[in-house]
């Protein structure tokens, strides 16, 4: 069986195997160690994804079911964009304040890690927002004129993100201040002021491949499924040999 | 439980999630409704293949692994590219004669049934060849200076297959007469000859979606995984209606 991450979160996430997708990118990587599945719930914020966690990570084994396998060796968690929808703007159902935010993903890595006590949790924080961005393509009528998003309150749901990766002692993924370092970041990395283009998948994929690789999971690291085809002996493919080492 | 789309076959298989591959196409198609699963491995053909097919698609109940999981709602089985290779050319160790080809086409298919009479199996077979594009992309060295596959064989080995889905009774995917209904086919389709490039791998997808679809499974058909954000009441996001439907 090859091990699986798991990819957990909003849009961000379920539209994460579109070209260029960083899921895509990471199942294209471990093409040949690793399955990578999609848990992606567009629109979703820690509130509802606390109330569907069971549901989305059922446990091990569910007579008939097949239930939900073996351990996945990583998670990523990735929510926040929602919550920090500001309460008085025209996506207010999605908010969620940043003191709950913290105790629902709290809840969801001490799901996860009583789920699974040796699988790999790895937060990431939401993206900066481009207000004119936001302005420009709204998801829902916008009468105020007012971005429903703004960076600030982005950044603080980052800042909360962190500081709950600190206090579980798992990694975090700061894409709310990796991106910032860049120049024109609002343009360069966002489609709409929130979603990723390709360059800004571009960035969550190595900024994933770099916290797998931390905590030990890499191509280096990964049992290859099967023989590549180096490996097999022109001359003799289905020998001895061949046959012990892999079947 | 997600249904599952395994993707059984050669390099065409196994670098489908790179960017704007057809199986990335397919996960994003189905990103709130299957997972679909990469078992691609390059440079194999029908013999390794089977040699293989009991530890790729490993039994339904194996005690403390996860085992293989509940049944796939479908296998897409894409091979023929390799066994095509010319016995006497310079990638000759990867010729299948076509006669063993079908055979061992049918034993993947009959060991498919057997493991999951309900599933449905998709074959698909070798694209066409651009023997000008192999000439200038050779994968091993090439002392001959001719072609290690040509697309007359390549077509010989497409025949065949669509003989064993008919024989099988199951859908195939004539990729070598569709992508040779299109003028310029030869860069239009391929990178290197045999390798698909972006619209090539737009056609696959098209056709496997379009083969799924005939067999029952589509958008419209299978379940969503969890309330879509618009079916969210944004007054009463959580309210009973909507757990009780579906938690």
């Amino acid at each position: 069986m090859r091990p699986k991450i798991y990819l957990f979160g909003d849009s961000i996430t379920e539209e994460s195997f579109d070209d260029g997708g960083w899921g895509s990118s990471l199942a294209h990587h471990f093409s040949r160690s690793v399955d990578v599945v999609l848990r992606g719930y567009s629109g979703y914020n820690t509130r509802w994804a606390l109330k569907v966690v069971e549901k989305v990570f059922p446990p091990e084994t569910e007579e008939g079911s097949g239930g939900g396998g073996a351990a996945p060796v990583a998670v990523t968690v990735f929510f926040g964009a929602n919550d920090a929808c500001l309460p008085d703007r025209c996506s207010k159902f999605q908010h969620v304040p940043i003191d709950e935010y913290k105790n629902n993903l709290f809840s969801i890595v001490s799901f996860l890690k009583n789920r699974w006590p040796g699988t790999n949790i790895i937060l990431i924080t939401p993206p900066p927002i481009d207000e004119d961005g936001r302005l420009l393509h709204p998801f829902v009528e916008n009468t105020l004129g007012l971005p429903e998003r703004t960076n600030e309150a982005a950044g603080a749901y980052a800042k909360a993100c962190v500081s709950v990766a600190g206090e579980c002692g798992i990694p975090v993924v700061d894409l709310w201040t990796k991106m910032q370092q860049f120049p024109d970041w609002q343009k360069a990395y966002l489609r709409d002021g929130l979603h990723l283009n390709q360059s800004g998948n571009k960035i969550v994929f190595e900024e994933v491949i770099g916290k797998l690789k931390e905590v030990g999971l890499s191509l280096e690291t990964l049992p290859i499924d099967l023989p590549l085809i180096a490996e097999i002996d022109p001359n003799d493919p289905l020998k001895e040999k061949y046959l012990a080492n892999w079947i």
